[in-house]
């Protein structure tokens, strides 16, 4: 499948590179490609520059949001949630419109320092707000609740865990899940219609406290049942 | 352990059975014994009437909250989380200074109907908030993220899951800890201050979708790590 990653920090580097691994034609999404391969300093979380994994990954292009979304089957918005409605409008709403949208990014306010409060929530989320401004996308929340390396490979947990898909159109749905499957996640949880993000965006505070508590990001949620 | 149970709904009557079981002196506190005990018709749920699992329960007293309070070395909030504050105050605050108080009640709106909203969120909880109006309780929040049957016998579901708590006073979090494991949880969290409410408030609209979704209440989370 022809696939654009809209991002190109470490959700999306894990994303690109898990998918390319997989068979799939990948495109990165960044706003002037040019640019972000001229980075030479690490990001604010002390990561390497993009350039460096790109050089690693050859077989990954990279382009702007709206080329790599022109191409794509399905679109992968793995941004900071503060700025998926800006890189989607980057991305362009014909670009989008007819196509399974994964949405991965979390409504975290980082402006008053952290933990970061979200900017939206409980009777709405970032999810149902993209869905409503690209109303031709069809947008499938999904991992979200974990961290990237577990979002590509869960079974390096060790154990079973589970991840959870939202959306209104069930075709992109089934795709998004095929392609959960494929990266290793044996317990994917359908909560229904994209009001299902309002839910697992809220995972975050948790999670994050979660990350704190353990000195870890590497752990997931699992519903016994 | 003297122990106070405020509530009587599900909530209140498996932990007040179950702590009664497991040895403790346990007195249900409520706003009026005779009335409670003089109503015939079940709840808005469906369940039979409080007086109906008294009867079946004589070991356990009931008394007034502040009565129930009053004689308590631990006190357990086990109201709908929009009675909390309320059903404090009639507790009164002298009566909960100094004990730790397991505040096991959620911050749901159902004022709008079904999901419900959450009436504090994000930046505060209703575990921070019971512990400013009553600053000399030793607020531990805990056990709100699952079923009432699965709070007291969380061996039921056949693997083990996760509990949280959260709390200011260490002591009082060490007392709320060995009550945790008599009743079967063997992995309990330590989320910090009780700022940890947040996220643990927060878990409940996935939980509520989750339900809908499995159509039952009977799972938990677990943090695999």
């Amino acid at each position: 499948m022809n696939i654009a990653v809209l991002g190109t920090g470490m959700v999306g580097q894990a994303l690109a590179g898990r998918l390319h691994d997989l068979g799939h034609s990948v495109t990165v999404g960044t706003r002037d490609p040019q640019a972000t391969l001229a980075r030479t300093e690490p990001d604010g979380m002390g990561n390497p520059p993009y350039a460096t994994w790109q050089a690693a990954h050859p077989g990954v292009s990279l382009a702007t949001f709206a080329d790599a979304a022109g191409g794509a089957e399905l679109v992968v918005l793995a941004t900071n949630g503060s700025a998926s409605l800006g890189v989607l409008g980057l991305a362009g709403a014909e670009n989008l419109a007819g196509k399974p949208l994964l949405d991965v990014s979390n409504p975290l306010d980082f402006s008053q320092g952290f933990p970061p409060s979200l900017f939206v929530k409980d009777t709405d989320s970032l999810g149902e707000q993209i869905q409503r401004e690209f109303p031709d996308a069809l947008v499938v929340k999904a991992l979200n609740t974990l961290t990237a390396a577990l979002m590509v490979d869960p079974r390096s947990l060790g154990e079973s865990s589970t991840v959870f898909v939202s959306g209104n159109d069930a075709a992109a749905k089934a795709t998004v899940v095929g392609l959960l499957e494929s990266f290793g996640h044996d317990d994917v949880i359908d909560l229904g219609d994209l009001s299902g993000a309002r839910g697992t965006e809220m995972l975050l505070p948790v999670w994050l406290r979660l990350m704190g508590t353990l000195g870890t990001g590497t752990f997931n949620f699992k519903i016994v049942r």
